[in-house]
């Protein structure tokens, strides 16, 4: 169920992988016909109409949907999972249905293939044959599954907005000053990769935080706060981000003043 | 001129690149004979004492540090060339000196190589000649030169601590969430490797800008918010990058409704 960007990456997983996607259901047609004849699979945009022959229902869709597909599910005992990152498991009960999380932890975009290898799917059922089924799906797409609960979910999602949506966030303010300077992007490239590959490597990101913030370099900070006059919002943003920085470094890091960035 | 992380990993890419290094000058006599070896060089730690035969004199200290150095500095007639972000070329203007910057743009740190291939090197000089040698010695490196004046340096700069600093940041409140419910580090790596991957991708991260403040999400912005009451400093970063996302994305970005990160 669904026709989005996960809709789409899963169902073009689970073909990789051999499995069958039996049906493709979504409420906008032309979207829900397109992904169904990348599957070779029927489309349907009734519930009534859902093939009764599915092992998994899968709800890759908008928050939001969830609780009317959930409603209008018209089969009891079967595994309806749904693959949001902070939707709880238990919005899904309802009587007869057996209810479980599919949360691939990755973003989706549309034209570029997600890879599965490694990617931590975060299972979740109320029944551990379910937990099993959910497994066998995660593993066949090569992909490492972990039960995590529903609260730990919401927390990994919470993180996975900072990791992912604000860190590109900061890319694009970057990016931004860059462009109205007329400077190329390629200058921050190698920075950007560094950067990602330093905090990977490091296990804990904190422990390799560098720059003024980190080096109490009042001067600098107050320069920057100046250049930014223009952008009220990214000032702002520049002065909590060093007060967190301040807060959250650990002592250790104090101690290198040499490094510029 | 320097010891840190910076003068070491300069000085061993131009041992590298078959460059003789004359002479490490270094306050801390520990530090800089410690680099003198490395290099197979003399050490110093008086600047009258300076061996005079260098075509380029390198500074690679801390933005507070230039001053004392520029102040001095021995020799008139001689290429002297910080490697700073923010520090200005005319604060190298003495009598007699001619002034130079060359600033990498990249993040170094400790027992981690750097890979000097295609690395930006922001130029700057006030005499043609010195121009060409900055520049010879940046294509020596296998670096990419770009003439970059002190006020686009500057811009370059903040934008770095974006870039690095502050997205580094982000990723370790993201590890530090994690790490309050024992969750493991390894959930979020392909996420990190994958966002990072796309800003670059795109050219223009904005236009690659995910989440909840993208899809005006209020229910999980609040839910997020109430999660993060123990830290007061995540919970207004949370709120301001919110806000900034809102106002920073184009319109295209708004109408994917569909992916959850």
């Amino acid at each position: 169920m669904g026709a989005g960007h996960v809709a789409t990456h899963l169902g073009l997983a689970m073909r990789q992988a051999g499995l069958e996607v039996l049906q493709v259901y979504n409420r906008t047609a032309r979207r829900g016909q397109e992904l169904a004849e990348m599957l070779g699979c029927t489309y349907t945009r009734q519930m009534q109409d859902l093939h009764p022959g599915a092992d998994i229902y899968l709800m890759a869709v908008s928050d939001d949907a969830i609780p009317d597909l959930v409603s209008t599910f018209p089969f009891s005992d079967r595994l309806l999972a749904h693959t949001s990152g902070s939707v709880p498991m238990n919005a899904l009960m309802k009587a007869g249905i057996r209810a479980g999380v599919f949360y691939p932890l990755q973003t989706f975009s549309a034209g570029h293939a997600v890879d599965w290898n490694g990617l931590p799917l975060c299972l979740e059922a109320n029944k551990a044959d379910d937990m099993q089924g959910l497994r066998d799906l995660a593993v066949a797409l090569g992909a490492s599954p972990y039960e995590v609960h529903s609260d730990d979910r919401k927390a990994l999602h919470l993180a996975a907005v900072f990791a992912c949506n604000f860190s590109n966030h900061m890319f694009a303010i970057a990016a931004e000053i860059l462009k109205e300077k007329d400077l190329p992007f390629e200058l921050i490239r190698p920075l950007m990769a560094e950067t990602t590959r330093k905090a990977l490597e490091s296990g804990r990101p904190a422990r390799v935080q560098t720059g003024p913030a980190v080096r109490s370099n009042r001067a600098i900070m107050k320069e920057h706060a100046n250049m930014l006059q223009a952008h009220p919002l990214w000032k702002r943003l520049y002065s909590s981000l060093s007060d967190s920085i301040a807060q959250t470094t650990t002592a250790r890091n104090k101690s290198h003043t040499h490094d510029e960035l």
